[in-house]
C-alpha cells in the first residue's frame, strides 16, 4: 500500500514541513494492525487492534514532542502547547477504529492529517498562539455495539451509563467486560467529559465516501454541514391473496401501494432544499411468495439534510405522500421513527475560512454536505466545528477498495495546516 | 367438523339420492387421516397418510359396487359400468393429498362429490349410458417433490423418468425410495398411462380458493378455463451508494426503477382481457440496508390468463413496460422466464352444459377463470374438461381455516350429478 501510495505521488507537494512519504508509511503501518479479508483492516471499537493502533499514534505524538494521555473513554490526546496557554484550545482529529473488514483511510486520514500538521510545524519551527490538541476518538463506527461515536460522546458528556450497562457486543459480550479487556472501566467512562468552554473548535479531515469531489475534479471539499438522518419505518398493510384467483379489481396489494410511494420519494427532497436526500434502502415483503399477492410491506425511508428545519419538512412531506397513497389504494399504514438525529450545520464563517485555505493552495473551493455522521457531528452539538473532505476513488468506502491518492491526502493536509494556522490565532 | 358442517345444513337439499350427512361424515373421516397443526390435515403426496386416505375411498367405492383398482402411479379408480361399455368413458374426480398442514376441502371435495353422484345413482337406480370412472389422483399439490400433478401426469403419459430418478423429497429422500415406501415402483410408474381415446372428458369439482363466488353470492361457479402462469424473473441493476453522500441527481437507484414497474403492472392486464392478472409477489433488494441506495432488485412477475394468446400478450406488455422504465432510469435489466405453463381454456359447449345444470338447480350461473392449476389442467391438454367451483369462505385455502358450507358442497354435487347425467349420454 505504501508503494502504491507513493507510485503516483507528486513530490513537489512536500513543502512547509509536510511529508508525503511519512504519511504513506504511517497509513501503511496502521493498516497492518488487524488485517482483515482481502487486505482490509479489522479494528472494531474497543478491540485489542484498535488499542494497538491508538498506542502507535500516541507513540508518534510522543516522538513529535507532544504531551500525551489516554482518557477514561480510551480517547488518545496529544497536546502541542500554544504560546498562550490560557486561550481555549483547537481540537483536531478523527478515529482509528474500522467497520469489520474496513478500509485504510476512513478515520485514519483525519488523525494522521492533524498529526502531520504538528510534524510540519515542528520542522518549520512554527509555534501556534493557541494550544492544538490532536485526538483519536474511540469506537466511532459503532460496529461492536451497534452504537458508535463512543469516544466523542464521552468527551461532550453524552454518556448514558444505564444504557451502557445493558449493551452486549456482536459476540454477546457485555459492555463492562469489553471495557475491562482494554483496561477501561464502565464506572469511570463518563469522567472523559471535558469542559467544553476550553475548546474553541473541532476540526476533522475525512474522506468523502461519495463521488461529488471526483465529479467536480478537486482533491478536497469544504463541508457545509452534517446531515442528521431521520429514519421512518413504514408498515403498509393490504390483503394477501392468491395471485391467480384474485381479480385485479378486488386486490389490496401492499406492494403496489408501497411501490407508488418508493417511486414518488425521489421527487420530494428538491421541494425543501438542494442538499436534502431521501432513500428507501431496506424493504421486506410478506409473505414474499411468487404467486401470493403481498399482504404486507415494511420499508425504511432514510431522510437527511444539513438543516433541521428542511430535514423535518421533508419528513413531513414523505409522511403526507405515504398517507395520500395508502388512502388511494385502500390499504392501511403504520409508521414510526426508527431514529432522528439533529443535523449539524457548519458556521458560514468557518466555511469561508476553510475556503480561503483551499484557494490559498490553488484549489477551486467546492462546498458539499456530509451525508454520513462523523465525530464532528457529536462535537458540533456543543462547540463550533469545521470539516474538510478528501476525494474518494469511486466513492467506495467501508471495504478494502477504499482509496484516496496520496496527492489528494497531502493537499488536504496543506489546507488543514493553513486553516489551523488561522484558527489557532488569537481572535 | 362433521357437527359444524351439519349445524347449518338445509336438509331439504337431500333429494335424488344425494345425502349431505354421508358427505359430512366422509369429509370428517378423511380429515382425521394425517392430523396436522391446529386441526389441519397433513397428507403430502406419496405419504402413508395419503395412501391411507386413498384406501378408504377405494373401500367406499367397493361398497358402492364399483370395480376398483390402483394404477402404477398410485391413482385410485372406481368404475361404474355404463349401459354401453364400448363408448368412451367419462372421468370425474380430483386428489386427496394436501399441502403441509392443509385444509379439508381442497381435492377431497372433488373426489367425494363424484363418489356421491355414484351413491345417489345407486339409490335412485339410475344407470348411465357411458361408463363413469371416479378417480383419486396422486400427489396433486407437489408439496413433497416441489413438482405436483404426479398422478394426472402419469395418466396422460407426461412422465419424465430421468427427472423422477433425480428427485429427492423435502427430507432428502430419493423419489425411488419414496415410491418403495408406498409399494410403487419408479420403473413401472409410466405404465399408468391410459389410452386417452377411451376418455370422453374429465370433470373436476374443486373449491374456488378465491372470493369471487362469495362476492357474487352463489354456491357454485362455472370455470371458464385454467390460467397457466408465466413467471418472469427480472433483475434490475443500478448502482449502490451511501444514502447520505449521494445527491438525488447522481443516483441509479434500482429500487426506484423497480417500484415504477411494480406500480404500473396492475394497469396492464385489462389491456389484454378481463380475466388476465399480473402480480409481483416476491422481491429481493440488495444490499437491503437502511442507509444504502439499492444497487440491485430481483423481482418475479406472475402473469396468468385462461387463453394463451392474451397471456402471452400480457407477458410482452410487462417486458416492454420494464424496458421502457429501466431506460428512463438509466439502470439495466436482465430477465428470464422462470416458468411458462400453457393455459387450458374450457370448451364453450361444456361451459354451457354446466351452466344449464347450474340453472336447473335455481342457481344464477356465474362464470370465472381458475387462477390456480388443477389435475383438470393436466387432463385438459389431451381431453375435453369441465370444472365446477364451490364457494370458499373468505377465499382462504391451504390451511385449517379452509371452509365450504355443506349446503354449498351439496348443491355442487347436485349440479355435478345433473352434468354427469348429460355427458354420460350417447351424443
Amino acid at each position: 500500500m505504501e508503494k502504491k501510495l507513493l507510485k503516483d505521488f507528486d513530490h513537489r507537494l512536500n513543502y512547509s514541513g509536510v511529508n508525503g512519504k511519512r504519511l504513506a508509511a504511517r497509513i501503511q503501518e496502521i493498516s497492518e494492525i488487524g488485517r482483515g479479508e482481502k487486505g482490509s483492516s479489522y479494528r472494531i471499537g474497543f478491540s485489542e487492534e484498535e488499542r494497538k493502533a491508538k498506542t502507535l499514534v500516541k507513540q508518534w505524538m510522543d516522538e513529535a514532542g507532544m504531551n500525551t494521555w489516554v482518557d477514561e473513554a480510551g480517547n488518545v490526546f496529544g497536546q502541542l502547547l500554544g504560546r498562550d496557554e490560557t486561550l481555549p484550545i483547537v481540537l483536531a482529529g478523527s478515529h482509528i477504529d474500522t467497520v469489520p473488514n474496513g478500509g485504510h483511510f476512513d478515520g485514519v486520514l483525519g488523525v494522521l492529517s492533524a498529526l502531520e500538521v504538528v510534524e510540519a510545524w515542528k520542522e518549520i519551527d512554527y509555534e501556534p498562539m493557541r494550544t492544538l490538541e490532536v485526538v483519536v476518538f474511540s469506537d466511532e463506527e459503532g460496529a461492536r455495539f451497534n452504537r458508535g461515536f463512543s469516544g466523542s460522546k464521552a468527551v461532550v458528556g453524552d454518556v448514558d451509563a444505564e444504557e451502557q450497562k445493558s449493551l452486549t457486543d456482536i459476540n454477546g459480550v457485555p459492555f463492562e467486560e469489553v471495557m475491562k479487556s482494554v483496561d477501561l472501566s464502565v464506572g469511570r467512562f463518563p469522567d472523559a467529559e471535558r469542559n467544553l468552554h476550553d475548546i474553541k473548535m473541532f476540526v476533522e479531515v475525512h474522506i468523502e465516501q461519495g463521488k461529488q469531489l471526483e465529479k467536480e475534479d478537486v482533491p478536497v471539499g469544504i463541508v457545509t454541514g452534517i446531515a442528521g438522518p431521520c429514519w421512518l419505518k413504514f408498515n403498509v398493510q393490504g390483503r394477501a391473496g392468491h395471485a391467480g384467483n384474485t381479480p385485479m379489481n378486488d386486490r389490496k396489494d401492499a406492494l403496489v401501494a408501497a411501490s407508488e410511494l418508493i417511486f414518488n420519494i425521489p421527487s420530494l427532497p428538491a421541494q425543501v432544499s438542494s442538499s436534502a436526500v431521501a432513500t428507501v434502502g431496506k424493504t421486506h415483503v410478506y409473505p414474499n411468495g411468487v404467486n401470493v399477492i403481498p399482504g404486507e410491506v415494511e420499508l425504511y425511508v432514510d431522510i437527511r439534510d444539513i438543516h433541521e428545519s428542511t430535514r423535518d419538512k421533508l419528513v413531513d412531506l414523505v409522511i403526507e405522500k405515504a398517507e395520500e397513497i395508502v388512502e388511494k389504494h385502500g390499504v392501511s399504514l403504520e409508521w414510526e421513527e426508527a431514529t432522528r438525529t439533529k443535523p449539524v450545520p457548519i458556521k458560514e464563517v468557518f466555511q469561508k475560512t476553510m475556503a480561503t485555505s483551499v484557494e490559498n493552495h490553488g484549489i477551486r473551493p467546492v462546498f458539499l454536505p456530509s451525508g454520513a455522521g462523523h465525530d464532528a457531528m457529536i462535537l458540533g452539538r456543543h462547540v463550533p466545528i469545521s470539516m474538510l473532505f478528501v476525494r474518494s476513488k469511486d466513492g467506495i468506502s467501508h471495504n478494502s477498495e477504499e482509496w484516496s491518492s496520496l496527492n489528494d491526502c497531502v493537499q488536504g493536509i496543506h489546507v488543514l495546516k493553513d486553516f489551523l494556522e488561522k484558527v489557532t490565532q488569537e481572535d
